[in-house]
């Protein structure tokens, strides 16, 4: 299977050669993010491309992981902190829209998540959308390693520097998690050429049959 | 790209055929979910797999997702609830073996480790143990929709009944998220012929150039 080669491809890089990657194959990732699944369908999250330099030296600051200054791209995964009403009701606006429906046919669809979100802590609905991006960290490395584009999921930065150099916590948003993307520079990366470590699948997996 | 093909394909699904996803499907499935990628390379999820019909019929309980039992097969995403030093010594082990370090290469990375988790709480273990699920939840519905095998992705259901039923709590698990496998129903499924609905590329992601 094409994904399983593709996964058996991919590792974690820890250095870059510096070679930029096309905006054509960025946007690809781009669309797959935005096409993958997400919880009840509201895609909670939003995704941020930076390459820019002096943006990135600010969001490097605190951070072991030297990929977010050196590699092609930087994207994060800028997850909502609340689930609004207001949000709920527009989402569900454009849902009716995009499949040629009345305006109001989904209203007991809206009632019910305006109501199951509601219900929750804002706490609750801010991991709520983070895990949503995480279905879309793995998507997007899977985008990548079809591409032949090298990727780093990150976790070890400072979410409140991304949150202030981005302008996050007006928007609604908090960083989540992150990928850099570039080209391995397999030379130089002692983990290139290491085997990629795995549980043995009956320990990773059990059939009740 | 084949993943923006595969993730077009897709939904979820609400009604199934009752035709089985053969095992050799399924198998593929799991190993692409035991390659993706995971913070740390820890892997803190295992993966459940469920066919029989009266553990189905008991994990169905206060759930209003039919496709916990009318389904082929039923994914459980079950998710570490501690990341104990007896976890990350074993599994740092392992990464030594495979590759083909001498015992005790990696004990700087096994003590980072240590030291990272035991400064968290076990709810903030527990919820990162269930991000690292939802990453092997895109996973595994971009793999089944590359097998055109068709997927329901759920968070609607009881944790506490699968957790019992699946007896989770002594193994350290907890039932983060799951998805039911099979055919499409296309003629009785609602949403099997609805245009999917998508966020305009600009405003789900924006470029800091």
């Amino acid at each position: 299977m094409e994904l399983i080669n593709n996964l058996q491809w991919r590792y974690a890089v820890k250095k870059y050669t510096g070679e930029m990657v096309s905006e054509d194959k960025i946007d690809q990732i781009i669309q797959a993010v935005n096409l993958t699944a997400s919880s009840c369908g509201i895609q909670p999250y939003r995704l941020i491309l930076v390459k820019n330099p002096e943006i990135r030296q600010k969001l490097a600051a605190g951070s072991f992981n030297t990929q977010i200054q050196d590699s092609s791209h930087l994207l994060v995964f800028a997850a909502f902190n609340k689930i609004t009403s207001e949000y709920i009701a527009e989402y569900v606006a454009m849902m009716e829209e995009q499949r040629n429906l009345e305006t109001g046919a989904l209203n007991d669809y809206k009632d019910l998540l305006i109501s199951h979100f509601s219900t929750q802590t804002p706490e609750q609905n801010a991991i709520w959308s983070g895990k949503q991006a995480y279905i879309g960290l793995g998507t997007a490395l899977i985008a990548a390693a079809e591409l032949k584009v090298d990727a780093t999921p990150m976790e070890g930065f400072d979410p409140a520097v991304f949150n202030d150099a981005l302008g996050l916590t007006e928007k609604n948003l908090h960083a989540s998690v992150i990928i850099s993307l570039g080209y391995r520079d397999t030379a130089n990366d002692y983990l290139a050429t290491m085997p990629k470590v795995r549980l043995p699948i009956d320990e990773f997996s059990t059939k009740l049959y």
